[in-house]
This record gives C-alpha cells, sequence and structure tokens, in this order.
C-alpha cells in the first residue's frame, strides 16, 4: 500500500539519524510527550471518556500512567546503563593467539509498528508503553490507531508529534496511521523496513500478525499480548479461616473496570469442601451486588455476551451467581459460575478468555485434582496463590509448576494492578504472550527494540560514547568481567 | 515418534528437579563435563579427526576451547549474577494505591533440542556452546546428533552422561539421540516439553525447522545460526597505501580451515583502482599458493563444487584466482573471482553463501556505488572495514549502515576467529541468525535460555536465593533503581 510504504521509507530515514541521539537527547523528547499530553488537559480527557465509556477517575489515573511512563523511560535513558555495555579489552602477547578488543552494546532495532490496545485508550496505546520505550529504544514508531478510540489517538498523536518537533526530532520519528480493515495493519508488519512489532489484543488478531511476521522473508519479533485467564489458587487449610475475606477481595478483582484487563481473575481453583461453600456465598452476594458497567465499546460487549454465554452451556457449567441485567447490549454484567475440575480437565473451551467481568470456579475434589488442573494449564500472563506461609510452603511443588505457566506469580494479593517498576515482568508462556522473554510493562521493556553489536578492534574515536574507554557517560558496565561505573 | 515422546517426557521430569539446583552444583556438573572430556584423551581427537579430516592441532585447539566454555558458565552460575535479580521493595503506605514488594529473576526456559554442527565436531556440537549455555542456565538437553560424527558424539555424549552420574543430576538432564533422515529432528521440535532449539547448519534446514517451531500449538524460540558471507570493505585511500599486507590477512583468513567457518570473508567490496589492482594480484599469488584442504565429509565439498560453479556461471563473474586442483571430490580448493558492483546489485545469486576457501570482490566504480552495494546487503554475523581512523572517520554514514547489517563489526583485522569473552556478539540480523537479539558465543548465549518470573509479594523463606532481601549469593542486583551487590 502506497501511504505504508511511503510511511516506513521515511521511518527508515529517520531512524538513520534518530538511532545515533544520545540518550540526554532522547529524553528531552519523551518528557516532552509528558508535557504535551498533560497540556491538552480537559479536552483529552473528554475526548477518551466519551470513546470508551470508562470513567473520569480511571482516564485521569490511566493518563498520569502514561507521562508516568515517559518520565520513566527518560529517566533510563538519560542515565543510559540500559544498553548492557561489555568492555573487553585486548591482550596483544596472549598466547597462542593474541585477544582483540572486543566492546558490545545494546543498539536500536529499527523502526517499530504498534497496535494500541482497546483496553487502555492512553496507557497501551498511541503514547503506550510499546510506543515510548521503542522511542526511548532509538526506534522510530508507526501507530496503527485503534478504530474504537480514533480521536484519542488523534489528539495523543498530536501531542507527540508537537512534542517532536518541540525538541528537534527527525519529522517521521512517529506516524500515525488510521483506517478500518486488515489491509494497513498486514502491510505494516510486511513492509521490509519494519523490524518488531507491539500488539495488544485478541489471540486471533495478534497470532496471526505474528505468523505474518515470521513469514517475511526476514522474520521480524512480534511481541504481542494475547491471553490470559490468570487463575487464581486458593488452598484449603487457609480458606477455611479466610474464606470470607478471600472472596471479597477477589470480587473486586473481577468487577475491576467492568473485567476489562488482560490480569482479570478469569479461573478459581479450589478443594470442594465447606470452605469453599462459604467462600462461593460471599463471592455470590459481592457478585449479585456489583452493578453491570457499560463496556469499552460494542464490539467488546457483544464478545463477552458470546463468550460468556459459549462458557455457561458447556457441560456441568453451574451459574452461581450473577449482577442484575439492565437489557442494555454496551453492559457488561458480572457474573461467576462453577464446574467440576473432572468436567473442566475433559474440556479445552473452558481454558478460553471469557474477556470481562466473569470467573469460572474449578472445583477438585482433593489436593491430586488442584495439581492436575495445574499441570494442565497452559501459558499466563501472572498465577496466584492464596494461602498462608506454612501451608503454602507445604505446596512447593506446586510453586514449581507455576513457575512454568506464568510470567508473574503473585501471593496472597490479585493479579490486576500492574505495577510499572524494573522488578516487574508483564508477559507470559504462549498464549499469554507471544515471547515470554521480554516484558510489556516496566524499564526493561525497552529491551524488546534492541539487539547486542559487537565492536571489534575500534579506535576510541569510532566507538559509541558508551563504550569509550574513560566512560565518559557514567554508566555501569562490565569491564573484562566486572561490573563497574 | 516413540523414542522422542519418551526422551521429552524424561527430559521434562528431568526439569523440575534440575532447574532448582544451586548455581555451585551445576558448577560441578560443567566441570566434570571438562574433565571428562579431557580424560578421553587421544581417543576423542583421533575419533574426531578421522570422522571430519580436520588436523590434530585443530581438534586439540577445539577440544581447548570446548572444555574452556564448560568452565567459563560454570565460573558464570557459580557467581550468579547472570540471571539480572530485580528488588523492588514495598511501598504500602504510597498514596494513591499501595506499592507491592516485586522481584524478578531469570529461570530456566524447560527442556532445548540442540542440532550440532558439523564444521565444529567439538565446540559447536554435543558438548557444544548451545548444550553447555542451555545446562548452566537450568535446562536439560536432548542432542541430536550430527551424523557427519557420530561416534564424535556418542564420545562426547558418554563423558556428559558419566559427568552427570558423578556430579548427582538427574539422569535425562542430558540425553543423546541419533537417527537419519528429518522424522526425528522434525519430532523433537514438535514436542510440546521442548521449549527451545540451538541450530548451527544450513540455511533451508534451519528455516524449516524455524517454521515448524513457529506453527507449533505453542511457538517456541530457535536459535539457528544459517548464512553469512561477512562482507569485507576496503576503503580506497588506505588500499592505495596497504594493499599487499590486506591481501596477505584476507588470504589466510578466506584458507582458514578450508574456508568452513560460518565467519569466512566471502564478500570483498572495493572501488576499482590501481591499488585494488595491486591487492587482487597479491591475494591471487596467495590464493594459488594456498593447498586444497579435505572437506569435512563428501556433502561439504559436494555442495562446495556445486555452489562455486554457480557463483562463477554468473553474468559478468571473472576467475581471479584458484590453488592447484587434484581431482579429489573431497577436497575444497580456494578460489576468487570478481564482479562488477553494477552485476552484483542486479544478481541476489551472488549474494548467497558458498560455504568453503571462496570469495567474490565485487568492484564499485565509485564511493557511492560501493556504499549501494553496502545497503542493499542482508544480515551478517560480521561485517569488517578495512582503512585507516582518519579514512573511517570520513565514513561514519558507512559505519552507521553496517550496524544495522551485523552482529560484530571488526576494524582492521579479519572476521574468522571468534574470541569466547562477554563482549562477544556471535549472531547477526536474518539470515546470519534467526534471532539477532541473542549471541551464540560467549557468557550472554545463557540468556537465551531463560525467561523472566517475577515474584509478587512472595515472603522471604519462599523466595529463591537470588531474590532474598538479604542476598545470601551476594550476586549483582538492581535494589530499588541502584546496581549492588
Amino acid at each position: 500500500m502506497e501511504t505504508v510504504d511511503e510511511a516506513l521509507n521515511k521511518a527508515q530515514v529517520a531512524f538513520l539519524a534518530y538511532k545515533n541521539f544520545s540518550g540526554r537527547k532522547k529524553a528531552t523528547f519523551l518528557r516532552a510527550i509528558a508535557d504535551e499530553i498533560e497540556a491538552m488537559g480537559k479536552e483529552l480527557v473528554e475526548t477518551a471518556m466519551r470513546e470508551t465509556n470508562l470513567p473520569e477517575a480511571r482516564i485521569v489515573n490511566e493518563r498520569g500512567r502514561t507521562t508516568g511512563h515517559c518520565r520513566m523511560f527518560a529517566d533510563l535513558v538519560e542515565e543510559g546503563s540500559w544498553v548492557d555495555a561489555r568492555v573487553d579489552t585486548a591482550l596483544p602477547n596472549r598466547m597462542p593467539a593474541p585477544k582483540p578488543d572486543m566492546r558490545k552494546m545494546l543498539v536500536p532495532i529499527g523502526p517499530v509498528v504498534v497496535f494500541g490496545a482497546a483496553n487502555f485508550p492512553l496507557a497501551y496505546s498511541t503514547a503506550g508503553g510499546d510506543t515510548i520505550s521503542a522511542l526511548a529504544a532509538g526506534c522510530p514508531v508507526i501507530v496503527k490507531a485503534h478504530p474504537a478510540h480514533l480521536e484519542t489517538s488523534k489528539l495523543v498523536a498530536g501531542a507527540i508529534e508537537k512534542a517532536a518537533s518541540k525538541t528537534g526530532m527527525p519529522s517521521a520519528v512517529f506516524q500515525h496511521v488510521h483506517g478500518h480493515g486488515f489491509e494497513i495493519g498486514q502491510a505494516l508488519v510486511k513492509h521490509p523496513f519494519t523490524k518488531a512489532v507491539g500488539f495488544t489484543g485478541s489471540l486471533a488478531g495478534g497470532k496471526a500478525l505474528f505468523d505474518l511476521a515470521n513469514q517475511r522473508t526476514e522474520p521480524i519479533p512480534v511481541f504481542a499480548e494475547l491471553s490470559s485467564i490468570n487463575p487464581v489458587i486458593l488452598l484449603p487449610d487457609s480458606l477455611s479461616r479466610d474464606s470470607a475475606k478471600t472472596a471479597s477481595m477477589l470480587a473486586a478483582s473481577i468487577t475491576l473496570g467492568v473485567g476489562q484487563f488482560c490480569t482479570n481473575p478469569g479461573l478459581i481453583i479450589a478443594i470442594e469442601n465447606e470452605a469453599l461453600q462459604n467462600f462461593i456465598s460471599v463471592l455470590s452476594i459481592e457478585i449479585q451486588k456489583a452493578l453491570p458497567g457499560t463496556m469499552l465499546h460494542q464490539g467488546i460487549a457483544d464478545n463477552y455476551a458470546k463468550r460468556l454465554a459459549i462458557a455457561l452451556e458447556q457441560k456441568g457449567v453451574k451459574v452461581e451467581a450473577q449482577s442484575i441485567t439492565r437489557g442494555d447490549t454496551t453492559q457488561g454484567a458480572p457474573f461467576i459460575a462453577s464446574v467440576s475440575a473432572d468436567a473442566f480437565l475433559k474440556n479445552s473451551t473452558l481454558s478460553e478468555e471469557v474477556f470481562g467481568p466473569f470467573s469460572l470456579i474449578i472445583k477438585c475434589k482433593d489436593i491430586n485434582e488442584l495439581y492436575a488442573v495445574v499441570v494442565k494449564g497452559h501459558g499466563q500472563l501472572t498465577s496466584t496463590l492464596i494461602g498462608d506461609e506454612t501451608e503454602i510452603a507445604k505446596h512447593k511443588a506446586l510453586l514449581n509448576v507455576l513457575v512454568e505457566k506464568a510470567g508473574r506469580l503473585v501471593i496472597n494479593g490479585v493479579p490486576t494492578g500492574v505495577e510499572v517498576c524494573p522488578a516487574q515482568m508483564h508477559g507470559g508462556p504462549y498464549p499469554a504472550t507471544t515471547d515470554s522473554r521480554f516484558t510489556a510493562v516496566g524499564a526493561d521493556a525497552i529491551k524488546r527494540f534492541a539487539r547486542p553489536v559487537a565492536f571489534q578492534n575500534f579506535p576510541e574515536a569510532l566507538l559509541p560514547d558508551e563504550l569509550i574507554t574513560e566512560n565518559p557517560l557514567g554508566i555501569w558496565r562490565m569491564v573484562n568481567g566486572e561490573f563497574k561505573k
């Protein structure tokens, strides 16, 4: 497609300049993006509210998170140690052969295409974590606007463009394209100048882009966040003491934001006994009290209704509780159901994501069946274990398996609420994401858009600043095997 | 296939134990592998010589490299900082929401399948860099023996098994399978318990495994080293001063080991002038003086003959020099040819690898045409620039493009000779490798077989040792944003 080809040609030209900009210079750009987003004030908040049905407090909070990650990545690249620099100096007299001078650092991978998420119009969209971490790495970004919040996307794109212009960036360091249908997205992923893709959305959509990227003459990495049902395991002894408190905590997590989070707890796994009955009773009351909420857009509401109906008609599934429904098809009503572990294990449909305020309780006969459910589970963003320390210590074998199934393990908490911090891991084995080796949230997200290059026998004057012997940037480096600044 | 299924089931059982072994314990295993390899003495050397036609000095050298990387990875995991630990402590009173305790480290990815390389019977084969870095990470390994050096592979496998037994490893921490045809290899890559693949070999073979891995229900990473022609660019002013010295240096690199290195310089790019004529004259004399050598096996020798013939029959290609040939089809004779940049740019066949002691000289009309040849080039393991510092400094734009084309840039050296050190990057944009974000040589090769997991709100007693607050292992960690020990 002509526009796509033009956009990537411009991005490649921008790349050859932008990739060499210092961390300090890129930081001024990223901070200016945050400033410009804030400068739009109410206009942005109201546009996003109108397009997504999300309440003001949530949008304001999400804006704070977005400007927060702009400034976090600005700090990260200004400081500069993220490039993982390694310096091995020459040993010209080594026998039998001299050791050459070798130095290595991460360099940006090239133009990146980002598909924004429907459920985070700001924090995972046009100026979301993918865009900002790619820009921080030194990669130009082309955002394919999400059609569900196109006006919001245009406003944010305008802010990024203004920031780029004010801070002297190449004009095509950021480009915004939109249009319905799959053609534009496919053309963006297939273009030879595209070197990586960020995507958050459906399993079918993300997998299609992943396949397309791998079928290119030059395959490229796709960081797609696809599908996660975030199991929560309730250990029996602890549940008998804390069933009411646990139920309240989980009800809040299930219904948060009308269940429209990738970390929504969609599966609760426990042993069938009196404590579980108490838990279900309290959870049912909370779910009945919860109100339905308007979902992000009609497509998501319809999909929730469809997926929920499919789950509920599976063999052995019993509705435990639902909130009132108002006959409004744009709304999602909280819902919980239960099924025996035996029926669950026989039916892979019940492991599929129902995106919305729904959770399925798996009733296990005993601890062995609970283990069987956990072992059979596929990749997740998170797995949660609820139980006191003594009881969890008895089930280290369970933890041992859970580590293989998710990118983040939570003890006595809820999976929703993804902290932005260096230790965050947002990504997990397939189908949670297409590359479990990288996080989409937190400082390490920048690593997705970089690759290492070694410089052998370079004169000092030709080395990137990060690798010059005297360390003019004062970054952390591994020098002849020792970490030092 | 039954054997494959059995092997992977055993590997998965071994994994659930082995992954939790301490770095110290894994180190005893890796060092024992080195000891057992050395203990085989002449038997291993002679078997490898017989199967590969490589001379004794080379095999002894390669054995040293193999035991060297066993001990290097032992040191690495014993020290322990490779897990990239991050600790972000809780802020329970933070407003508007408390910050949870979050910690992160790399954990092993699962059972790894390794296909050894024909051209390195020891260092990139059964106990090669892929196997040893995967074992170091905590992953069981299944090696598919290379049929061209099966006896060598069996001997090394025996050494690894003995080492595993002596140091108390699970028996299936390492398994050795062999057999002709593609079925076993395909079944190994497709098995659900396989979590990563290491491969060194042909573009067609590696790409087939890469595609297979991506078509699985759960796609898995493939680290395949495929094809690289390692361009060497001769800058004109410097060449006019140093043409004879440069020619001798390159002749040695082209003919080293009968050209059977993935870093063999297959392309020499220069501006057509008197200096280049002098260079070609000296290089021709060196090539004529060089003797043909017996190649690794008949298949490689036949392939060299075939690929060379294809290259030489392309339009505009002129033979510049060849060594004597002896009419022995197992031998590879050094060969150089030249072609105009114009003809080269029009013919993609000339960019394909000719695995053996062959190099093609691209004669450019001027510096603009030289740039055009570089810009058009695809991904490589290495790119080399020959010229003095002043002249290179005038061509920073060339360096700026070269960084995008290769994993390692060499100035005034040759691409052959891959130093094993922390700053090494052996891997490059496709088709050099299938994942340019990881190296196959040096300490960072371990990162290919690991993925990060975050531990949220874990009691100290349930944390892995690497993440315990008091840092009992004394490793480097990022704690609340600061690197410390």
